[in-house]
């Protein structure tokens, strides 16, 4: 971990990432700033290869590697995203990637894994379960562990998300970022302070740990999630928590059944296919109307893995 | 109806309706050029305005309609996407909107038809009752009849999304574009003809009159289409025909099977949201790779209005 995790940091991670990333688009929709009351910019990073924002991090945390450690490999445990992200971003480099898995993980997401060359390695689905089998991983196999959140590299890496947001969109009022281990908001956090623009988490009301810790000031540190949001389940790790309690306004809270809403009117009016961990950002909007009423309101469409064949619609 | 209809037609169409549609991206996969064993690009008309390439037809006819035309409306039959594309192209001049709809066309497309100021006036779902109640309107009201498709500032004006696409992709060996009433096909075939491009017209096992008519040179007049491609339902007009028979090299086939396979890979793949009747291009790609293999390949998505809460996978 550097000692130092800044501006500075997200914009070195963007040049080291460049090449191997999308710049995703922004799109904008009529009918839903209409049904918001406001303007709303969404940052396509559902488009982002392997379908999500993950592989940010994931390549800055791979390219920030050395060569010994990649002959080694990479490791992580990842109930989806993050898997396939970082099996993609070790292929890149010809390492091999040991995601470990929890047995009730999506098909749709270990097959993702698969696809990119990285090794699927099923555990039971605990928080415990995972952390005994990446041991075990990390033991036999000498390959360097990449954290899902809580590393700097992965924090930075996600933060361009937010340093591409800002360059594309001009005079952006409030940035809203779904926030479940909290690197993708603790990352762009660091770029919202630095332009001075509000940030706000979304987070499922079945997996609220991040809007409690910011309330009381305590980290929650465990919590049983019950939500259809299933990029969301993790609780805030220590080091985002000390980065997102200095540096974002709110988290905001919605039902499933507001992000089933949400998800709809997203895939309806912009056409893109989105996962309900990315619809919370539009749900805690039309939650609040007032207090993002005429903003000029920046979403992250984080990620588009879904099953087709189990909807919620 | 004008005597000539060329590739300037398609020029001056492209002029006249530049500030009211959106120049649409192009977008590829990697994954989905492995599977299909040639490079594909992807023409997202499912993000053109009103969430189908219906309004460049649309949007041509009515801007080029005089002033007194307009202050009566316009008037048209469509099971769906011409209907809310004429409804937004008529608001565009605050002109109204009389759109004769079968009673059995999906609610999300009323819907929309409806959310761009259009009236919707209900009949039963036979072609003759369409064309019956239209007459009624048109009598009624004075409005101008706008043909979904055989109708020469139609035809040009779908012809535009072909000459922004070989403006977007360099050296494409063909474009496959779906076939209903044939006025895609028979625009793009224009722009196809000029530039010395391959085009291909896609079209349902269970809606095959193009298929036969050129087959047989013969058009196919009347026929009981059953697949899952609503947006193709119609047969080839005799204007589009005589353009089709001239400049296009052959219509392919898929069954409904694979059109939803297709569809599913899209979805997956690119996360667009596409109709059916969209998938129909890849699906008959993939079913005669030796044909495309390793060209470079154009496809038209058509268009993104689906009911979310009947999907077929």
């Amino acid at each position: 971990m550097t000692l130092k995790l800044d501006y500075e940091s997200v914009q070195a991670a963007a040049r080291r990432i460049e090449p191997f990333i999308n710049r995703t688009p922004v799109i904008t929709s009529e009918k839903l700033d209409a049904i918001a009351g406001c303007s709303l910019f969404f940052k396509c990073e559902n488009l982002q290869k392997a379908g999500a924002f993950k592989s940010r991090g994931a390549v800055n945390a791979v390219m920030s590697l050395g060569t010994s450690a990649l002959a080694k490999g990479v490791a992580t445990h990842s109930s989806g995203n993050h898997g396939a992200a970082l099996a993609r971003a070790a292929g890149l480099r010809n390492s091999a990637a040991y995601i470990v898995v929890p047995n009730n993980a999506k098909q749709v997401k270990q097959d993702a894994i698969r696809s990119y060359g990285g090794e699927v390695i099923l555990c039971e689905p605990t928080l415990e379960a995972r952390e005994a089998r990446l041991k075990e991983v990390v033991q036999d196999t000498g390959a360097t562990f990449v954290h899902p959140y809580e590393q700097d590299e992965i924090i930075a890496g996600q933060g361009t998300a937010a340093l591409e947001f800002v360059q594309q969109v001009d005079e952006l009022d409030v940035v809203v970022v779904p926030v479940g281990g909290g690197g993708l908001l603790a990352g762009s956090s660091l770029v919202a302070a630095f332009e001075g623009i509000r940030i706000i988490g979304a987070e499922p009301e079945g997996a609220d740990d991040a809007f409690r810790s910011l309330e009381t000031g305590q980290l929650v540190l465990s919590h049983t999630p019950n939500t259809i949001c299933d990029g969301l389940l993790t609780t805030v790790g220590t080091r985002n928590f000390a980065i997102i309690r200095n540096s974002v306004d709110q988290v905001l809270l919605a039902s499933d059944r507001e992000v089933i809403d949400a998800m709809s009117l997203i895939w309806t009016r912009t056409k893109m296919v989105v996962e309900p961990s990315s619809a919370i950002t539009l749900a805690t909007v039309l939650r609040n109307p007032a207090l993002f009423k005429r903003k000029r309101v920046g979403l992250v469409l984080t990620g588009g893995n879904v099953d087709l064949t189990n909807l919620p619609f």
